[in-house]
């Protein structure tokens, strides 16, 4: 697991009281998925567990690494930035962040010091005092309708800003373009215009003088495509048979 | 459910061929909890089921208004922007989006049209079948060591993006589609390749036993353009006086 021990060994996920097991099994999951991987749980229900280890489908080492605490306190030892997800804005005076700050604030701190991203119980989140240790607060954007928010879809959407505050950070290799792809030269693209005008007044549906437009518009979308030489061959090869139905 | 029908009315889940209907529940809470409300499924192995109801922990207003669909394209009906989702990069030539810029498009077009965000199977996602049905592809960044990620939190991720975008009302300039470009349907397309096909074989440029690579080749051509109407029109035109050639 080195991409994931360099990367984001500073960022633990701290799940307090929580009551089903199989959340923790899937919250493994989701901080797995988007490279993390130090999870503490604060007097989980019931822990170990088969539902957890059934839900955690593969990441099952994450959860045989787990640090359970006795409590809160324990489990942010060492921390100097402590995050709470919270669904709903309550009447409390806390600084709140949403989840996209917050996955950029983890990654930039992360880099000096531990950070610990934490989610509450099932039903009733975090008291007072456990948001009383949190330094800000992440509220989760939910339809005001139905605002209960899985736990484990409060892990997903946080680590996942983790991740892309990571990505964001590298250099953009996604942009390069494939090596193995040939694009057809501009040349090639021009002598397919000519040819499909060629071949569209040869079967009498263009008439450029009636119709001055036509050619710009079927440019404008040809040009969308940035075709291929081989793409290009075909439809060149298209328009010979078409050619040679009037000949 | 005002709040979600004013505003995301024109954004549907497509999910196909869904194994675990508990998958199927867990998607429709998330969906709920982030604003959308309409679920298409596409073949599932199992729905209705008491497993997905259990899964949706109060969602099931969605279950019970999904509209359940025998093929692919009976889902898409009627969408003019369909986005595809998948984990890993594969070796095909497709434009991928980030689901962050998935949301703000989504959000963009809903405004002027249907839009299909589209999940594939919970072991092999989508066919290349289904890819050549999209107009572009949600590449959701997963850690390389462990990127298969469960088909609910994807669905989790990219609404995640859509209520984001919603929300902080970040569309962007670059992303706003001109007021009066009308793309044309899914269904349109369709009728556009199966005009081109018996086109290509009433000239004799195509026989399908012979060439049966042709035809998909065409259509990656041409699924990259996203055609507008008026496009459309004009292609199925020229298609429709090179028929004339042969009678």
């Amino acid at each position: 697991m080195a991409y994931l021990d360099k990367k984001h060994n500073n960022i633990r996920i701290v799940m307090i009281n929580t009551s089903h097991p199989g959340n923790i099994g899937a919250a493994a999951r989701v901080m797995k998925n988007m490279g993390l991987t130090r999870l503490y749980l604060v007097n989980p229900k019931q822990f170990p567990n088969y539902e957890a280890t059934a839900m955690a489908s593969g990441a099952d080492d994450l959860l045989s690494q787990a640090t359970v605490c006795s409590s809160f306190e324990e489990a942010l030892e060492g921390c100097r930035l402590v995050l709470g997800t919270t669904a709903r804005e309550r009447k409390i005076q806390h600084e709140f962040i949403d989840a996209r700050e917050a996955g950029g604030l983890s990654v930039c701190e992360s880099a000096q010091h531990e950070v610990a991203l934490v989610f509450g119980r099932e039903r009733t989140g975090l008291t007072n005092d456990e948001i009383g240790l949190c330094h800000k607060l992440i509220n989760i954007p939910t339809n005001p309708d139905y605002s209960s928010l899985n736990v484990a879809s409060a892990v997903q959407i946080v680590t996942y800003e983790v991740m892309m505050a990571f990505q964001m950070g590298q250099v953009q290799t996604t942009l390069k373009p494939e090596e193995s792809t040939e694009y057809a030269s501009s040349e090639d693209i021009e002598r397919f215009y000519e040819h499909l005008q060629q071949t569209l007044i040869d079967i009498d549906f263009l008439r450029i003088k009636q119709s001055p437009q036509l050619m710009p518009k079927l440019r404008h979308v040809y040009n969308r495509i940035r075709l291929k030489q081989e793409e290009l061959n075909i439809l060149r090869g298209i328009l010979n048979k078409t050619q040679k139905l009037k000949e």
